[in-house]
């Protein structure tokens, strides 16, 4: 016996049943849906279609079944289909028949997108508590690690040395962007369906919905009451969110895994981020680092599900929307355990600093070579090209840069002299991206200072 | 305490356990789990390591708790980090130490591997089984509604007319090449992993990997260690297949929705397979068509992230190869309950045929005006304008085709004779449409018997 | 031979050379690398790096580049891999050597992701405005049919009567939200990575980034140099916006789709807007309109492609990078294309008001019935049931609501009374919806005036 | 001007029309339409619709055309709104008003398919060519690379060592699966639309489509007209055989990419094969097997989008179907650059056996240490914990196992025996892998005679 099915020839057939409810999934709104209806309630008292008695009846037996929920004392029947139905059968229950009362003027079509952009509006504030937990992580690795000199790479080949902590900051940034969107999430969520019936507007004029808002926490009304039904741009956003977020983790997992191989060895993870092996007794593998990769794939599947899902529906509400959610919980659900396993990881992790400065490859110093021609006058592109080969020369007679002979230096160009030698120097190197946003020590501190300012707002 | 950390220093971290461990979902693997050990032992038997005696008590063991797991008595540890471990530990429980000889020469790398494969054969063949019942479904409708004509679309406008019967067997083709699919799916599963050790091969030369492939129902063994273990094209393969499913059960879904809605009238759902609405007591919806359309946005957002996951993965075995269940789980289970839903529908519907019957616009035989044209030698491409004519020029005078006198047709061109009024008739377009795959009558007898045949097969 | 090839031992294999040249699609961001690349010669003067004169030089050469661009007189050659390499290879034709002083202290990472934004801020200046003409077409729809009253759907079954105008402005809001979206991608482009370098940061120390920011447009400089050159959120993000907004136009699309089909007629689209049938000489088909659904599923693509490309990439600066161009570009320019084409389309549609007015099936009032109960006291739970049972009575008799006698209201609920008739009224029915955001006239004019509000601004 | 608005009031709006026209992406079935038309003629003189000389004049004209498309003379109109309205248009300037004859009983939804499909037949043939030469390249690198030991990976940490031949093996068997499922995809595509006009059947009944299908190659007709002129399935398969060979590739590429750092320093690629930084003078990027591993991205985007296109759509044919080209033609493009580029690659690369032998780790041994006890009796869950432990043991001494003392293994357990020093060799840990599959030299060898055989097919 549902809500709607009085008239029914027949009841509904049950797989069918079993595809059509949502009370697996939605009964997570449990919470949200109760005090949507302790609002609505209220709203119907104001407007004048409940009597104080019973606002005070159905506000007791909803706070009844508040507690139920939170002491996990509530009961689900087999006939709840979603969580409305659960929460209304069950007021009936406790309160008697004026529970019949509570449905009037609305719908589960503005019910659902309201407890759903409730629980968004939290969850937003959950996860941005544990993305700050890993901004501070990465905060931390940059003031702790100062000092230690990384090989930058591009394309995987080293490139130019950085800071450490320069390195550990470029992953900051990427995340204070997510961390941003984040709250655009979070502000385009709080806008308020309630009162928007089953599409038409809710049936009772004197209904108000600004108090409602307010009552809530939504900042406004939505001012459509079609696109209050069917609108789930939140939820797309915050699975493009999440997308993008597990893309950037994807990235840095990646880097850490490849630092903690043999061949690299720049990290070493705690033991209690690592797991061994059934049959390899010596393994000690970055599982979370990996699975943390994975989840990226995970989190793309989610957001590429709601937009395919969206795609071409035609109506206020048709029934798809109501897959809108396995997605959203599930990205939430991932989020809540990646970033604090990467949090607890980053904060755990050694830093190797004597492999790192023994990896470093001096010809990363090409570029400085050529600058160093560039401030006696020579062009760039020349200057390019006369380092190139000075490198050339160095490898073909196995040596370093820094160990080349002068006159091999200028024996390539004349324009070589004895400081060049001096420029073979890592602090030098790095003391020279001085310019805003640069590796040099002075600009990373300064970035440091930022990054503090900023996660501080 | 794990299968693996004997000598870590610390226990795994409490979340990162939580994103590690699999038993949640492989524990769906159990019964193919133990399955593959029985083989297993048995193959370390046949080659010298396992004693008679051992090799009577590990299997007793594994079957005591097959039975456990059939008879739902076997209980998991919080400490079973996933389904190996699990059945490994309650061996123990049950056999003592000589339990610890059943991992010998295996990992848990070509154990999964297995196990996977081993289900994912079962679950081709259940599906395989649910598809036929889906494709007898519509067979049944061609036989059933034999006779009904209904307009048929393009761009969703009125083009042609077609027999009923050859619309629902349009939709049994695409199904049964997804049949023809789910078969390759089953049989590219059908190759062994077992044996590959971790990734290098099991380290004992006498395990006779045929013997086992074919004691576990497998084709044949893997013949590449490496690749035995890293291998996911099955489970990529049968997402594709779920995605492709599903984008046609979305459009005949889609289809059946528009033929519900009042303005078509075409169709009328069984009560069973409706829902009604919590606010609007008129309302009867279609709402297992509307998930099912969803169910095709899930199905290709699974896909999406297994395709994701493998991207990129350099090595043998990479945790994020872990990720490769749930979406597989799902998709099997959506479609494990979409299929009979649909069957179950179509089996239940009505046909409204007269309300089909008044719906066909006679402007659909235009085509069949220009052929006559054709057939009296006019150029096809001049007859298609003279035919457009024609039909402009009834709908100026407010007439349908069949109501246009014949001086009016003459108008337009002088070589339409009367006989052009007698070609104005349904059957009579039907019966031209007769070379092999037409909508003439003769055309679709002959189809449906193909179809029964292929389908038999 | 290339910029940096001069040291190679071999050239580029040719079809490798056809792989990795981006110039078939990066050449489009040929005015922004000049422009870049103008701004920079003066920061390297300002620097002290590029004598007065020296900067006179490149900056005529630059100019003269930049006309032979616009004029269209730019000719490429075989040689040049990218847009980068073509303007300065054209550089060296007109000022000689100088050109090679260009170059120094930047790289192609920090130059590429500089032009990419530069173009990525016109870009989101010109679909905005496009954005903005579409949302005009809604707005002088939704007051040029007033007082058309439409069947609202969910489930796609006729639900509740709204003003064809609340219609309309439920499109409206959903692409005010994609506005609101495609600002904030604006905003997030206008960080310059112009001076950072390969990923260390520019070596010389004495470049002004912010005067480079403010010189090009940009709100700021990028605060960390490896961040710069690997970011591409901003990519995605204008992605997720496009496939957002994509699916949007798809649902408005499908809608319009259905009311042009003969069954519904509601709408009939201006010939410019459609198409024939080669075959079907009486066909008119919503071309247009079917392309835009489908142009959704072309831009979804784009989002995950980009997506995954991002996934997993450890470095600063990798090639794959590259490939981040042609999606951005394919789905503004489908984007430039579809949303004017939407707007002329729903400028030059005719509204068939009399078909629309019969289709409305009075059964819709059912809610207004059970409210009607509330209002004598009756809780909605039993209200709705009753309702129900009234509309199964005249359903049963073959009568409308509207027809069915009084007394057989008052056979199913003795609370019924003469008064019910006079609510089987369309304009009461609506009228009763008059909270902020239902359909009620009186609504919907507050609506609109919103509507022009936020458009204005 | 079109082939079917002689009748319409306004011509179509020119955007509109830019959005319409598939003649920029379809021009490229040129070939393919023609061969169609010729063999269209042909079945239309055999059924009796064309006289003989009629056919030959039709025959001809059509070969005329042909010449000038292989020949580039042929020129497109800006009338022509796709290819078929593009040659039937010159036919018509070639051969007169007869060209009007040769549409008769077709219609372009079959036509496209048609055209489709034959293009698709041939391109699966170029690639399974392309592909073969990639599977070639692997089986002459693991005949040259014969006895190179590799460490072999899982987690990318050092796991167990392989022969390097036994791991090019690995990708070639995965490519393998891709050249069996290319093979499938164009036996599928192999069944004829022709003759099923727009979607009810040719209205010529005497057309006979059998010998329509032997004459243009195809393996029999579609059964059902309206599955004919809708079934893309062909073109997903082919995208998912594209974006799974794609993912293949980004694993191998992902693969080659680290061991091309100096950190690895496995292999070096010949300078044909990478690119230089303009920046950064000493730099060797290994460009192209980044943008192969990009374009797995962009393949599995292409996946996303046509099936996306698919989704929902109601009827026989609907114009969202042409938006399937433009991702197949680009991900065979795609494909067919990347396959020869990634063969030459492999061909030319150079292996420091020397560098790849220094990095192995002993402790890769620990498994054949446990495998050791296994065979003295002891359990082998007991024997890896031991293991573990002599791993340590010497870890903590800063000992390799090969290196750690007898009396030490005999501290940590007393099975260890003077043998247990002659099992630390990399010959004897590779001759234990000799089971099917594994990675003894004999078991590679006869796994390489295979591979020869499975291609040689």
């Amino acid at each position: 016996m549902k809500l709607w099915n009085a008239h029914w020839s027949t009841s509904m057939d049950e797989l069918t049943a079993r595809l059509n409810d949502s009370l697996p999934f939605d009964q997570r709104l449990a919470i949200q849906d109760v005090r949507g209806s302790i609002a609505w309630a209220s709203a119907l008292h104001k407007a004048g279609i409940l009597q104080e008695g019973e606002l005070a009846r159905i506000v007791a037996g909803l706070s009844q079944i508040l507690d139920e929920l939170e002491e996990g004392r509530f009961t689900f029947q087999p006939s709840d289909e979603d969580i409305h139905t659960a929460i209304e059968r069950r007021l009936g229950e406790v309160i008697g028949a004026l529970a019949g009362k509570l449905h009037t003027g609305r719908s589960r079509n503005d019910q659902v997108a309201t407890d759903f952009r409730l629980w968004m509006m939290e969850t937003c504030d959950q996860l941005e508590s544990a993305l700050c937990g890993l901004q501070k992580a990465l905060l931390a690795r940059a003031e702790t690690d100062w000092g230690v000199i990384l090989p930058g790479y591009t394309h995987f080949q080293q490139a130019q040395p950085v800071l450490l902590s320069h390195w550990w900051l470029a992953h900051f940034w990427a995340l204070e962007r997510d961390r941003q969107r984040l709250k655009a999430v979070r502000e385009h969520s709080a806008m308020l369906p309630l009162g928007s019936g089953a599409l038409a507007g809710t049936g009772f004029a004197t209904i108000d919905r600004f108090t409602l808002a307010e009552q809530l926490g939504f900042s406004a009304p939505v001012p459509n009451s079609i696109d209050a039904v069917c609108d789930r741009d939140f939820a797309a956003e915050f699975l493009f969110w999440a997308a993008l977020l597990g893309v950037h983790l994807s990235r840095l997992a990646e880097a850490l895994i490849l630092y903690t191989t043999r061949e690299f060895g720049f990290i070493t993870l705690d033991d209690a981020y690592t797991t061994g092996s059934s049959l390899m007794p010596q393994k000690k593998n970055p599982d979370p680092l990996e699975l943390i990769r994975a989840k990226s794939g995970v989190l793309i599947g989610k957001l590429t599900t709601l937009l395919t899902i969206l795609k071409g529906l035609p109506s206020a509400y048709d029934k798809d929307l109501q897959e809108d959610k396995p997605p959203v919980f599930e990205a939430a659900d991932t989020l809540a355990v990646v970033l604090p396993v990467l949090s607890g990881l980053l904060n755990t992790l050694k830093i190797n600093s004597e492999r790192i400065h023994q990896s470093l490859d001096w010809s990363m110093l090409a570029t400085d070579v050529a600058d160093y021609l560039v401030e006696k006058g020579i062009p760039f592109r020349q200057a390019h090209s006369v380092a190139a080969r000075v490198v050339q020369r160095a490898a073909s007679l196995g040596l370093s840069l820094r160990e080349l002979p002068l006159d091999e230096w200028r024996a390539v160009h004349p324009a070589f002299e004895q400081d060049v030698l001096s420029l073979l120097d890592l602090s030098h190197c790095l003391d020279r991206r001085a310019a805003f946003g640069g590796t040099a020590p002075g600009a990373v501190r300064k970035q440091l200072e930022l990054a503090r300012t900023v996660l501080a707002d």
